[in-house]
């Protein structure tokens, strides 16, 4: 049995980098953490370098100093990527922040792989907005093509007369224009790819958004086994179509009970954060194994859980953990409006009990979050 | 509400300690580790100070950078720790500590509690080896009173004639002669009390000791239920009466279906690592949350769960996670035999499946385990 990788180097440091730290620690893996941010969260579970994103000799003496290359912040330039590609084995592959980071090859990789997205048309100038609307129609989303999150960079339009002024507002860059899709239900999968080609798929979650950021996640999502099934599928066609080595979240649409795909995030998500307590094995420590080199541990969930985000100010840990199989994830930022600051988990026995403190945290939160 | 402690100070930075600061972090809670080893494995969860046990100006360092002081190595001289109780709050109590370093303070306290030990006398004098063996028998266990652990400082007695030499062995030191319990297994259990004197009590578990040391724990323990209250009864009278604020350990014989107690461990202890992927709330966690003054969480397990040992060598990592349902933690610390270098956590649905993982993960343990 050849060694797996002990030193991982991870593009990064944000909370998402944290608890990928902590669950590489138990397994003897030392973590690098890349990030310009001199307070980057990650930093006390690991190593942290501060530098630039194209500082090539950080990034060399960075990508020198680990086993294996990995990120938890897709917007990554692809140059120090590629640079990174040359020196060590970056996973997931370079492929997989490619495809993911321009919302428009997103879709045509969803759609060629098999997994049915709505109806969408690039607009990059002028003669495209009116292209756009009679492929996609008056009542939509406007994207732009990248560097998008959390709801940032996003217009709804409702008629066709406000597409151009959405366009103006995201500065008439290249964009997405997306077809509404009315949809039941806001799910998402979390699975993980090993080298090898094997993966795990966590059960489907139920999402619910505001103002554009997840708010809280419950698992299983209520939902027919028939689309849990459909969910599984294609997230693993998506693994394997991507060549992807980690942990991925595909956020779909549950539409006349017809998943749509929505996007693709390529790396370790907010709506498995449930996972930590939730399931036999964290969506964390799968990521750390699938790109150390190591077999996958079960994504199974023993009994039910969810997770709600704190944005912009959190409690007091003693109000979080009154709550009965509250869990707290604290990520040491200082609080700004509409930024994620921790999160709540809570597991439960049975769907009744987790609904009610699920509840309970979110009565929690919803009194120190600040969206905006 | 009032706040809780976000600086912990940690007394040991062995893997006890290293696990309470993974637990420490996504709770907002700083760990400053003391301990003369420059390699202490906990330096990777926290801040680490190296200095001795009795460096009254580093000690007292340490107990102003933090809100509370707690420990992991129970050894921890006397006088340090009233030294440090006189600067911030010591949880667990300096009572836990002096009832439990002292092996005949500890059994007398035992019973006084109304907690069932075996027969056990002092010795300290020649005179007091022929008082001892009246009163306990020529079957019996000679130990030193204090700073034993994992079998050191123990010698079987099988005949009256094999008590002065076994004495000689250990030095005429002070030594405590208990009455050989003919057991038919030896079980545990782990406990913790808050703040607020609110306790929470994991299940029972089995353990197996090779060499004096712990080689397995499965829990719950194949015990009828009578015997399972017995424990938590017990548990929950030694948390009292010590006035414990943390986690303890008791660990217990079950001899002609009564329940036997041997000793105390005034802190998270080994046969409660399966707590980490085995329980709702770790016994880690909840050690934290407890010194901090927060509320506990749930100690109750989803499923069946077991821990084995790695001492003295540890096996390839892939070879451990290539077991279903099996998690890694290895301690980083430079293998030696007998001593603790990591273990192997496991879950299982049910009983059968963990006992067959079990033996896949003992088998693998004792492939490179070396005791001695």
């Amino acid at each position: 049995m050849s060694a797996s990788a002990t030193r991982v180097g991870i593009l990064g440091g944000g909370q998402l980098g944290q608890m990928l730290g902590l669950a590489a620690m138990p397994l003897g893996i030392e973590c690098v953490f890349y990030d310009p941010a001199p307070d980057a969260p990650a930093r006390i579970a690991g190593r942290h370098l501060a530098a630039a994103w194209d500082d090539s000799a950080a990034l060399a003496r960075f990508a020198e100093s680990v086993d294996v290359v990995t990120f938890e912040f897709e917007n990554v330039p692809a140059e120090s990527l590629a640079f990174l590609a040359g020196i060590r084995p970056v996973h997931p592959g370079v492929r997989s922040l490619e495809l993911t980071c321009d919302r428009i090859r997103e879709k045509e990789f969803l759609r060629a792989t098999g997994v049915p997205v709505q109806p969408f048309a690039p607009i990059g100038t002028r003669a495209e907005l009116d292209l756009a609307l009679a492929a996609v129609g008056p009542h939509g989303v406007l994207k732009t093509r990248s560097l998008g999150y959390d709801g940032k960079g996003q217009r709804v339009v409702r008629a066709a007369s406000e597409l151009e002024p959405a366009w103006n507002a995201l500065g008439r860059t290249a964009c997405i224009y997306e077809a509404f899709v009315p949809f039941d239900r806001e799910v998402s999968i979390v699975a993980t790819r090993a080298l090898d080609g094997s993966a795990v798929v966590y059960p489907v979650v139920d999402n619910l958004h505001t103002q554009g950021i997840l708010a809280r996640s419950v698992a299983p999502a209520a939902i027919p086994p028939t689309i849990a099934r459909d969910a599984e599928n294609y997230a693993r066609r998506v693994l394997d179509a991507l060549g992807h080595v980690g942990t991925l979240a595909l956020e779909m649409f549950v539409a006349d009970g017809i998943l749509i795909a929505n996007e693709i995030a390529p790396r370790v998500h907010n709506s498995g954060h449930w996972t930590i307590h939730g399931a036999r094995t964290s969506q964390f420590e799968n990521h750390m194994r699938a790109v150390a080199g190591l077999p996958l541990g079960d994504a199974g969930m023993p009994e039910f859980a969810a997770m709600v985000n704190l944005v912009g100010g959190v409690p007091e840990t003693a109000e979080i953990l009154a709550i009965p199989g509250a869990s707290a994830h604290l990520y040491g930022k200082a609080p700004r409006p509409g930024r994620k600051v921790g999160h709540i988990g809570i597991v439960a026995p049975s769907r009744e009990t987790l609904l009610a403190r699920l509840a309970d945290a979110e009565h929690l939160a919803r009194r120190v979050n600040r969206l905006a």
